[in-house]
Order: C-alpha cells, then structure tokens, then sequence
C-alpha cells in the first residue's frame, strides 16, 4: 500500500448558493477522493474559504488546481505545504469515564492540551485543537477507555509568516 | 431583518466518493443556504460526519432532514439544539503585530484562551477554538490591529451529557 501523503488546499470563493455544489460535482465527477473538507466564513463576509485535503499520492493536485480555477466563483487557491503552513483540526469526542477513571482521561487530554468542554456521570466531553497527527494520537490513547462518538472538523490552514526574525 | 436562528445538523455519512456532491447538490438545488460545513473523519473509517449550520429562519430544518435521509449514503442525522448540544469552532487568524503591539494581540488571545500558531517579524498567527460567538468576539477584538487572513472551520457537535450529577 502506498503511503498516503496529504496535501491542504485552501479556496477562495465567492459566497454565493451553489458554490459548494459546484466544487463538490467536480471533485465527484472527476473520481478526486478528499480526505476532509472544512468551510467557513472569512472576516469578509463576501467570501468563503474552503479547506480541502487530498491524498497526492491518489490525485494530481495540480490537474485539481486548474479545475478548480475555472469554477467562476473561485477566487484563490493557495496550496500549503507542511513545512511553510500552520495547520491545525478540531475534534470533539466523548469518552467512557467513571468517577474512578475520570481523573485518567483527563489528565490525557491535559497532556496534549485539551480542554473538558462537558462532564456527565460516566462519560466525558473533551476538545482538543492542534496539528491534525496530535488528534490522531489522543485518540488512540482514549480508545482503550471507550470512545463513544467523535466529531472533527476537518483541517484549515494558513501560510506561517516566512521570515522570522529574532527580536 | 429577520435574526438569525442557527441550527446544527449532525450527518453521519458512509465515507464513499460522491456522498459529499450529492448532499451538496441536494442542498443547491432545494435553495438552501448553510452557513457552515465541516467534513471530518469518525473513530470508524468506514463513515465520516458532516456538520451543517443552517439558518432556521430561512429554511424548512425538517424539509432538510427529510430529504437528506431520502439520499442513500446518510446513516443517521441528529438536530442539536443549543442547551443539549456541546458546539464548538476552530480559527486560524492572521493579525499584524509589530513588537511594540505583540503583547497586546497575546493578551486579547489568552483572555479568550487562544493559542500562539507562528510568530513573525510584524505579524501573529493566532489559534483559538471554542464556542462560535466567542470566536467572532475575539475577530471583532483583534480587527483594530489588522487581520490579514482567517481560516474558520465550521463548528462540530456533540450532545451533552444530559443527566450530568454531582458527585
């Protein structure tokens, strides 16, 4: 099996009725499988942005990219890459927890930064945000307890500012 | 001007290529606008979980479930309604911050328990997630400074914990 090797474009669109169904048919229609899509508003509210992950060792990003570009509300397209991107994902996933075991889970989402957003009886609420491996890996360590439901957001990104200087 | 009444929409779906097209067209073509999409996998790779803002003064939010469960890929979609639901979002904010002003941005970032993503010469990328109202809060907050660029994922959902006891 080849190793999947994720790549994050972000798209610019204008906010219109359709756009999403637009992108969304030729992305079906032309068999490009994507890994999680996050939409959201922009500080304009005339735009949207679109983030899509894609598995570059199953598509041509390049062949989506100019797809892409002539859908007529699509303003932008950058592509990140790992090393000049911040990216982070959201996750929100409950959890077995007893009284007798709540301290465990809790102290797991402390070690990766992770916050109680609800607490029940015998479960727990926890959201975690960070870079997407970091969700992967909390999650493997709540496995064991019971994990009853998960909700992710899907990655968004934005380009890090270059060229950092010390101050 | 009508006020807004969001509503999220839950979507369990099989994760198969053209399930996202066809909820997108379905949504195109019945004239419902959503405020947010967030795509992103589930503990089972097997399904992935759409979350869809809608805004309840604009659309039918029963005519919308109605008609996604008609599509064959949607396994189960569950409304939240604010008090029984944990919701949350994730921002990527770009801001200019010279050194001079650095602290102020981390201030306002913390006050919202926000993350530093990046720092640059004359700019911070900031990461914060939470529920949606105070991440428009801490953008009304940080426009002043200059906002270059905001990356928004869309909220998730999970439900409460309904019968939370002390203990």
């Amino acid at each position: 099996m080849q190793r999947r090797r994720l790549k994050t474009l972000s798209v610019l669109v204008e906010n219109q009725p359709g756009v999403l169904a637009r992108i969304a048919g030729l992305i079906a229609r032309r068999g490009f499988n994507i890994e999680s899509l996050a939409v959201g508003p922009t500080d304009d509210p005339i735009f949207s942005r679109m983030t899509l992950v894609v598995d570059e060792s199953q598509v041509h990003v390049e062949q989506i990219v100019k797809q892409l570009y002539k859908l007529i509300n699509v303003i932008k397209i950058t592509e990140f890459e790992p090393d000049d991107s911040v990216e982070r994902e959201l996750m929100l996933v409950s959890v077995r927890a007893t009284p007798e075991k709540r301290f465990q889970v809790i102290e797991l989402a402390e070690i990766y930064g992770g916050r109680i957003a609800d607490v029940g009886a015998d479960s727990i609420c926890l959201e975690l945000s960070g870079p997407p491996g970091d969700l992967d890996d909390l999650l493997d360590l709540l496995e064991p307890h019971g994990v009853s439901e998960v909700a992710r957001t899907g990655r968004v990104a934005l380009e890090r500012a270059r060229k950092a200087t010390v101050l």
